[in-house]
């Protein structure tokens, strides 16, 4: 089928070697031909130990590959048929700070909806953008699988602020929620259909089908007994008030408790903070643990270790979408992709999280009508927090971020909001230079 | 012009003598024949209080307009022209707990659009829902005005759940904050048009205008300078964190304090219970005064304290109204209505605060497209608390009453949600029939 | 798997050998129990006719098929998992009526979307009104799929005055149109894929992929081609104008020669009158070959000779459809069913002809945001006649009826609306008692 | 108050006179210091007898106005406060062939919503273009009143096409309607109100008002009775067919005779053209009568002949516009703007006809929910034929002007659709540029 050149931006990451292993496992179908893996300056160094390790799965695997280590992004985009990022500005140091500063404050930091994540979008968005201006100069057909959070907010801001519409912005949350749901009901993943809808890190699971019989009241049941929380590694495992969740007739996704337990959730937050570190000093860990074994000439597979980094499912959800897109296969997966009527509620133009068919026209959603009426507040409210948030990435003007610092439904004032602004202003100031030069012009 | 016959359900309130001194004031445009105050069996003395003073000021003003006393509300609706609906059931007592339950789990009251306001919501709907009913079959071609609080919910539950077409919501948020932003342009308020929308105590100004002129910017300068900080005599002075309003570029009205300042509104709110008591208290004390002016069987006219009762422009707010649909003046007024594409974001059929043209036939709402993005969520969120709230008023489910105050915007988790939601509903068990009677079926 | 019931209201149609032979090409997916042909008096012999045929069909394939005749449809009702219905109020003597007094008049007959299907409307949908009460009662968990037209008009009734929410309408057109365009491109059908979007007999192909590749501006180029006219058995063949086809840059159905080509088609349906008759009138021939047929007890097969008949492909929709349904199969089919926002210029409760993934639960649009500007129009106007109609059906109001005639667009004024409305309602008196009892009373 | 420059564009006009005299009327309230009357090389002369006229009405009424004759378009825009345009591309004779030739083809020419229609939009869009243009730079803050037909069709060309958004097109049919209905009540106009709604040209009185009670049913009735026609100088009168109506239950303007009544109207038409000539015929010499006598010296008001024209309320329809404007008035007229929400079935961004309250910043629209289910196809389509008609004036492309040519609810096939294209392309080859200097390129 001559040429399928794949681009992964963030190529040093140590999730890599899990989306080598979802590609080698999928070649029959997705005959990749080039993977190009791309690095800035100041992670040269991990993509070199990564791209190594990604070269001997490769090797060990038998498959014609070719993998290729850059720092030059231009010249990978060149030609490229998918286009993914996974890359962190300003890495976890920059998380640990997102995180840190907000809990000054009694806020949540939260990395994605979240203070933390309006930095977080600050920072990656004009990057993203920088890889859409290539892309549309040297890869204009190319599909761009983006993993970067926060992933809702870079997607809103892809569809409005660049001219790429070949955009789909990917999350493992929806598999491993109908994993555990399947779990919870004793039987396995493929018997288990999920209507997701929503927005990243912020999507419902509006009805839960069993061999195509609804089985939403008896998964609500079971969610709400004692022992079945239903989280993630990164999300403190709390208990649902029983009531709440049968009044809500639908299953909020792991996040979901940063809003709805904000209070208790604040307390864990600082606990941890005093004690194990916060999520990203935690990873911080994990992920020196990870690059130690991945030095490791002989290791040509993906280690067990790379679980507790909290990407289960990372590499199904890419790579299956990738397999869709280039096979036409029209299967179901959820994706962050533009509304176009399929939640009425939202703006037709803007990204959601949702079920769709998966054409190599890209993803087309199956539309739900509307989410109920208990949640699409507080969806709406995260949907003008990402397009607020994005508008002040784009603009650099410090009243749209603080406008959208203060709308984050964590954030219990405006004065809270602009002093956490002016702390992180500050913290990150490196990567926020359209917030910084603009100052000095 | 024959008769013309005007209910005041909730007659015995000390806000009574402001709509009859409107009334007076107009008599020549609105030339009512009966003016009938309704209450129940334990506001009797209040209304005997209060009606005599109605009847001795329309007597002075030399009107010929029958003033009725009355506990038989259906008596008083036969033939009706309009019904205003002002009562309180449970009375300040029951505000009093709407205040001071939340209080102790550090959660704002709020009586409308807070934990509070749900409690008020629960008992005021199935009355007035019963109001409807009467209506329907005793005066179908009447107009329901309601000034009960939480307008917003009230206004939502008659238009879901009766039968009555012909209401509108009133509220003077929206004139005050008219005179309030002329009086900060120093100009008379008839040269200052305001663009209101939102929903009841969730109301924005989007554009100003003087003598035609959009003054926008000017009046979010004068409002974020040291001394403007236009508020209610119920609602703390706190100024607005400048860049804030200046990212927003609309005007809020003085209850968006408790969403956009929640920390520091509930400190407020908490040492006031400690101090002076919370706003139920001080008003219990205002009203024991106004009652003893209002028995002195001289006293005639509106007395000046009443402004210090915290409803300023109420009886311009209800008599204006009603003078523009008798009279199809085709003025523009803010009104809850229903909205009907008015305001893209918020369901076709769903209750609205917006300027309508008033006729005859009721509001017609002017359009607005869309809220600016920056608060669809934080409205949107309301009008989910409104909704849902409404839905438990009906049904007296717990749990859909529980899921209301989960996803109110001042309550911070499920468990506190709960533990509010059991000690409010025991201190208000003597008038949520709808939710203990069920039990006992 | 136990029972498996289905039901097919208007059995006694010489289509139902086709079906017949689609059930038992799929028995090991669809283990089909028990099969109920149902028809009225009038039908008897015919029904008994085909259901012989049906009975050697089942066990010729050796199938434990129990296929049962009968005139009471309650009885076949009962606890039935599909109902199917293909029944034909004044059989193809009102059909032939429906063709013929509109040609008087210089206006197009047509038995859907014209001045004929209206009356095919006001006799079919009080019927399958009536199955819809029996159902709910009888079956309430079946699901209605209706392939009596004019299905749209029949689909939008169900959804708006019965309680019946499991109905899908279907239609052999987009299968026909795929495998005509997969024709044109040289292609096997299941490498096509097209965007189906619109009303029943009113529908386009807004884009044509060929292994996943749009190609649909080549389809376009082949469609107006000398040779290539893309159309069905019962509509003249003509060409397109191919500046109009290009600048509409979609694919019309057959049907839309009525309404782009309305002078020409019925020059030559006058044509067709005059010489071998209108549609009904040479059905009714074939008709008559197709049971001489049937009655020979040797033949157990589908004879050559339907397919002379128009309904390629009607076994496949069927069949295909109930197939999905039961086994959750997530596949993509076109289908009638509730818009909820699939295409955004028809109302969201409106039934749509539209791909769908077909589901247990059943159909769930893929939705396209909108139409093409250029066809929203006559979309609309089609959706309108169908939603008067369908309500003149229901109440049997004449100005109604004459509204719908005249909104039609074949129908060229009021007046010529006025007499044929008066001359069909004459003709029809027997089948319309919702018009003629009411006068009487 | 300073200067108060209105410039109007085709001030040749014989309908001059018209507008001035309404402005003079209104002088008071709208102090106008500058009139420019503004015209093209081949209408100087007709300017000149036209501005010498306007200029003797000003002197007689002791105004100081300065009226100033001009063809250069620029030096009368600069710093205008209100520009209106009233030209006409190809004068009459254009027009003539705009009606003759699809009556060659049995199809109603319609200079606005018909075939004449489109290529009247055709060749005065790209002019009403480049005013805009020049607007842009030279009159930012003016507004933009426009009467030139199709005022639709051109209306949404400038909101899709120019940057220039305080634009209102404007139309005297429906102050003409209520007029006559004010007739058919037998009360004066101020005490009627109709809620009017719809497209130019295309708009229907919703319900109408007496003194604030709904009489829309009497004025159906009334309508519906022998004498009672309801029509325009312009368009033959011919009764309604009452059931229609009665089913309708809204008041049709005179053009949709057109739409509901085609073959009658395309008879008269037919007629006419054989006698007394098209109405561009009968127009020219009532236009050649009016200049005679605007050419007297002594002549100095407006003469009883110009009635004649066809323009009654054109004058009031325009000064009142500008006067709501230029004052703020806040007072309720009929016109053509941008919908956002006031017509739901209708795009937002799409130009509608509507009842809107008149503000110094613009025309607010006053919702109406939606049209009518029987109006929205006819509505529809008309909107789309505008909105295809639009892109083909701009982009100059062919098979986009056949396309609305072809979905024009008067052409009966695609055929008779390119025939009449290919000739009036030809016949206007001189004012359309944009397709014929293209296929020179």
């Amino acid at each position: 089928m001559g040429k399928l050149k794949i681009v992964t931006i963030g190529g040093g990451s140590s999730y890599t070697p899990e989306i080598v292993e979802g590609f080698i496992k999928r070649y029959e179908e997705l005959p990749i031909t080039e993977l190009w893996l791309v690095d800035v300056e100041a992670g040269k160094e991990k993509l070199e130990i990564v791209g190594n390790m990604a070269k001997r799965m490769v090797k060990e695997a038998g498959l014609p590959i070719d993998v290729h280590l850059t720092l030059d992004r231009r010249e990978a985009l060149k030609d490229a048929d998918f286009v993914t990022t996974q890359f962190r500005v300003g890495l976890l140091d920059a998380r640990a700070k997102d995180e840190r500063i907000p809990l000054k404050y009694n806020v949540i930091g939260q990395e994605t909806n979240g203070p933390g994540g309006l930095f977080k979008g600050l920072r990656t968005i004009p990057v993203i953008l920088g890889i859409c201006k290539d892309m549309e100069e040297l890869c204009p057909n190319a599909w761009l699988v983006n993993f970067t959070n926060p992933a809702g907010m870079v997607t809103e801001a892809v569809l409005r602020y660049s001219n790429i519409n070949r955009v789909v912005g990917l999350c493992n949350v929806p598999i491993m929620m109908k994993m555990q749901v399947a779990e919870l009901l004793g039987a396995d993943g493929d018997r288990v259909h999920i209507d997701f809808a929503g927005l990243n890190h912020m999507v419902f699971g509006l009805n839960v089908y069993l061999d195509g019989e609804n089985v939403t009241d008896t998964v609500l049941d079971k969610m709400t007994s004692d022992d079945n929380k239903m989280t993630m590694q990164n999300i403190k495992a709390m208990n649902w008030e029983p009531g709440f969740i049968k009044g809500l007739k639908a299953i909020p996704c792991p996040y979901h408790r940063y809003y709805y337990k904000t209070s208790s959730m604040l307390e864990a937050e600082l606990e941890s903070a005093d004690n194990e570190g916060t999520r990203a000093e935690v990873v911080q860990g994990v992920e020196r643990d990870l690059f130690e074994l991945y030095k490791d000439p002989n290791l040509a597979h993906k280690p067990e270790q790379l679980s507790k980094r909290g990407g289960a499912y990372y590499s199904d959800a890419a790579c299956s979408l990738i397999n869709s897109i280039y096979n036409d296969k029209r299967d179901i997966q959820t994706v962050n992709t533009v509304n176009n009527g399929a939640i009425q509620s939202i703006p037709n133009d803007s990204a959601i999280e949702i079920n769709s068919v998966i054409t190599k026209d890209g993803p087309k959603p199956i539309g739900i009508g509307d989410l109920p009426v208990a949640v699409r507040g507080l969806v709406q409210q995260i949907k003008s927090f990402e397009r607020v948030g994005a508008e002040a990435a784009v603009t650099g003007d410090y009243n749209t971020a603080l406008l959208a610092m203060t709308i984050n439904p964590l954030v219990p004032s405006d004065e809270t909001a602009k002093k956490i602004m002016d702390e992180m202003l500050e913290a990150h100031k490196e990567h926020l230079p359209q917030f910084f030069n603009k100052v000095e012009a």
